[in-house]
């Protein structure tokens, strides 16, 4: 055996071992090798232009286009522009050398006279290399724009020999023919590389002609200034984009080119109270070639239900989640678009109240969200959140404490805010307040429980209850207590017969004097526990409150002339039937009484009516 | 400009370019590193294990053990072995030359010699550079098990370029040191590391030490043969496995050789009725290794709320999902598992009747979707799966027919089954039922609408009804007609008196001869209209049928008393009263009166007691 020397050295790929890596792991989707060479063509054809631009071509560019064209028969697939096209020295250096990339390379000797938008995709140095993941063999048939250049044809049958021979094309530019593998025969079909077109190409920056057709639009909107668009061409570019949408809202337009570049426009849909959100409804471009539809991470969580187009050479892309999370860019552009949001609602706020509540039934979901979510967007929402009573009636947060401040503040200062979670459900606890001169607010979103929450923590000496938390005088406790028209004695008695005939540990019964407009017996449960059992329904997880014991306060009306009558009643079948009665009334006011116990009730009713 | 000349030659990979890829793109989550290197290290002394049974390497085996060790003052995390070790030759080979593959190489060599089982993981050829991923330096210290050979030391800074020198070690193996890059700290930490080992090496087959413990299992059961196992070896292992989780109710142990190799457990855990299944419960392993718990794919769609392991080197691994879902070993895998399955469940219902009607609760669920999405299952299926009644009784699909033939054949010779959807809610109109002596047939999960329809389509001659979609007489028409008391034209007056007292085009009145047991007027949904709307509503989207107002039937009992007091009050106010009560009353054992309605009707109730 050798002894060890010392020795430096390079490490090497094989590159026999690394091409059926890069063939078949660099995208888990196949389709994607059409927008791989779709975007190399728009490539050539936008450097040729530009070169254009720096007096380095004087020739005639012609109208600048791509084509796709598919020879079912052939069993081909050929993209081919009139851009730079190459000589066979740039095919050895761009071509052979797997990952040497042509575009940093060109831009690297232009880069003194090109700006910080110029129009040239990077990101795709492996791009051409995705055409193996359906091709068996590729022809390269190029031609380069320098004056006095020779055609040239690569072919390469997907191992890592290729043939480089001269050939004839009467024109500059490059057609990628591919020989589609029997594996993949998949894309020998118009309507499927018609629906990767319009998925990846749509709004390609050059014409992109496919079956004698122009599929993209070159020039959307989010490329303009919005100075140059009226309202009529931001829902024109929403029908674009879904034809099967409701008119939108409102939207933003996004434009920035410090500290990062991104162009976009964002709707904000009609969604009502939905809970299926439909996500996954932005797009994601880079230099107008669409990238994806899972916008995760770019766009702030509670924005997510936002439609629209973000386009940005500035995020990272064909990288892994946890490295776009990380991204300090992807941060930036995060907290931008929230600015941006906030900045829009609080200027639709200003301007158009009126407009602004129509709306609201459709954007309070997104803005309560954002309100959970984010407290820099607070900062700013607190000034146009609104709450809704159950008239239908809008105020603000500093609104609403002005108009019930005199009549909800109860003894120790606090402010108490009246609920519904439920306006049906919970309508006869909402009369008795109505009736009382209180106002009870529509929480009946399912994000309103969180919101409930947020808002108790965030404003001062303002909770809230819900309708059936307890009776009124007790919900907002003024210090002020009824005439009760009952002895103690009676009163315990009474609370004795209750008890007896319900016989249920799970309810505590106590005797209140109540106003004689208010039902005989009434069923609350209390507002912290029922909203720790809420929550805990709503996690889905196990919890001590979630596996608590269902308790109901059941308090009955001493001052209540059914109530007088029960007591009297020397009959204790009698007295019993009466209990039952206005508890089942009670039950059913509180949507309580079910199954066998309703099927009786209304079984007993019936034969009373008889 | 020089002239083309016909040329061949090889494509070629700039190691400098490619290697950022390999470093950052391989893996997403960069906790594999530890996966990867622990990997290499257990191959390391099974490798040595197989040579010392071929008789090829004749030294002292000593306990052969993978450790793992964390220094966070030097900042760095060193895997060691006392496997084969390398010679400067092989490190050359198999680490400076990426993607060849020395786990290829080795098997080739041996290749007459494993048998299929050979326990060399050949999967992780580019493992090593995941090491990359965190650590800015990497040294490799080994020596080889040959005799005499010498060790040697490798280092790499993450550049292309390695040294390679003579160094000191006392006995054969590797320790891969790592040392580790400010952007990784996360990594220098116990309790992180231990979760990584705690997620990939729990079950590696070779004893792996960190912080002065071994940190695997390294026979878990399902390497072992069924015959060797007692139940409380299987329990013991569900709990190894989820320390929270209650008991399960059956396990099933998975083997099979040909045509893939594949080992494992699966576990019908207790689910109940819950909505919320707890997937990606199953996890996967290749040769011991843990790769994933997303066995999408992999388990068919109605199994993966089965929790467990499955073992198989033949999962392709690192590839996309749709490269899963279009292998062929995939497909064989999920048909095995799905006919064990269907096996198991039937030998359990064949064995111990009881026992599986004491578990349908927890296993209806998967039996019912397996019906659904697989007819090979449900060949099997369904001879145990069974039906449950209003008073708990199963049984199976042949066993009811059976039961309920005699009474509940209709005209068309067709066999009606009653069913409730909500106990409770329909409780009224599953007591009616009962008193005529019919079957009601509880289909309360979210489940059952579709197993409803499946059953109607396989089954001959069967209609499923809901207990409220009609009035008995109609639900399972005998052609028998009741008796009315009231003649042609009382009948006509009584459906106007209701149409104009309820005053509502979306209610259809008739009035029937019903028993006088039955309720004054009962409110109804035909079955078809009822079930359009409810799959409509699970669906989510937008629909015919979903559109569709709702129409309910108004059902006046022509024999009912109170009906003959409608007819009889020639005071229209009173009469008035009368309807409006009793229709509130159907309402009421329909669960649809609510909101303003059910506060007055209680409001009028409690007058009417005073």
């Amino acid at each position: 055996m050798e002894a060890v020397q010392t020795e430096k050295g390079q490490i090497s790929i094989h590159t026999e071992n690394i091409f059926p890596i890069i063939k078949k792991f660099l995208y888990s989707d196949h389709e994607i090798f059409l927008r791989e060479l779709v975007s190399n063509a728009v490539d050539a054809t936008q450097k040729l232009n530009q070169l254009a631009s720096f007096g380095e071509f004087g020739g005639e560019l012609g109208e600048l286009k791509v084509t796709v064209s598919l020879d079912e028969e052939a069993k081909t697939i050929t993209i081919s522009d009139n851009g730079i096209g190459m000589t066979a020295d740039e095919i050895k250096k761009y071509i052979n050398q797997i990952a040497f990339s042509g575009a940093t390379d060109f831009l690297e000797k232009y880069k003194d006279k090109t700006d910080d938008k110029g129009q040239i995709i990077g990101h795709f140095g492996l791009g051409f290399y995705s055409a193996f993941m359906v091709a068996e063999k590729v022809d390269i048939v190029t031609k380069s724009y320098r004056d006095g250049a020779e055609a040239v044809r690569w072919t390469c049958d997907g191992s890592t020999e290729f043939e480089l021979t001269p050939t004839e094309r009467a024109d500059r530019g490059t057609d990628i023919i591919l020989h589609i593998a029997p594996d993949s025969e998949e894309f020998l079909s118009k309507s499927r590389l018609q629906g990767i077109l319009d998925k990846y190409a749509r709004f390609l920056p050059v014409a992109v002609e496919f079956d004698e057709k122009v599929v993209n639009n070159t020039n959307p909107i989010w490329t303009k200034s919005p100075a140059d668009l009226t309202d009529e061409d931001y829902k024109n570019f929403y029908r674009e984009l879904y034809p099967m949408g409701e008119e939108p809202l409102f939207w933003i337009h996004l434009n920035v080119d410090y500290p990062f570049n991104l162009t976009g426009i964002l709707y904000f849909p009609r969604i009502k109270n939905e809970l299926r959100f439909q996500r996954e409804k932005i797009q994601l471009y880079s230099r107008q070639v669409f990238i994806t539809d899972e916008v995760k991470d770019v766009v702030p969580d509670f924005l997510m239900m936002l439609h629209g187009v973000i386009d940005s050479p500035d995020i990272p892309l064909n990288v892994s989640r946890s490295f776009l999370q990380a991204d300090s860019n992807v941060k930036k552009i995060n907290g931008y678009i929230t600015r941006k949001v906030a900045d829009k609602l609080n200027e639709l706020f200003n301007a158009d109240r009126k407009g602004f509540e129509e709306k609201f039934d459709d954007i309070g979901l997104f803005i309560k969200y954002g309100i959970l979510s984010d407290d820099k967007f607070w900062e700013k929402a607190k000034n146009f959140v609104l709450l809704k009573n159950t008239e239908g009636v809008f105020t603000t947060l500093d609104e609403y404490r002005e108009k019930v401040q005199a009549n909800q503040t109860d003894k120790s200062e606090t402010l108490i805010m009246l609920y519904t979670s439920d306006r049906k459900q919970q309508d006869a606890y909402i009369e008795s307040a109505r009736r009382r001169g209180y106002d009870v607010l529509l929480m009946d979103n399912v994000i309103d429980a969180h919101f409930i929450n947020a808002l108790e923590q965030k404003l001062e000496k303002v909770r809230f209850q819900r309708v059936d938390a307890d009776t009124l005088d007790k919900l907002i406790d003024k210090g002020l207590n009824n005439e009760s028209v009952l002895s103690e004695a009676d009163q315990t008695k009474l609370k004795e017969v209750f008890e007896q005939v319900l016989d249920n540990k799970m309810l505590h019964v106590s005797v209140e004097a109540q106003p004689t407009d208010e039902l005989p017996v009434t069923i609350t449960m209390p507002e912290f526990m029922r909203r720790m059992k809420d929550m805990s329904a709503l996690s889905g997880e196990q919890s001590f409150y979630g596996n608590l014991p269902v308790t109901y306060n059941v308090v009955v009306n001493a001052n209540h002339p059914l109530i007088g009558k029960v007591l009297a009643e020397s009959d204790a079948d009698a007295q019993k039937a009466v209990v039952k009665q206005v508890y089942d009334l009670a039950l059913l006011s509180q949507n309580m009484l079910t199954g066998a116990d309703l099927t009786a009730f209304v079984k007993r009713t019936v034969a009373g009516l008889v």
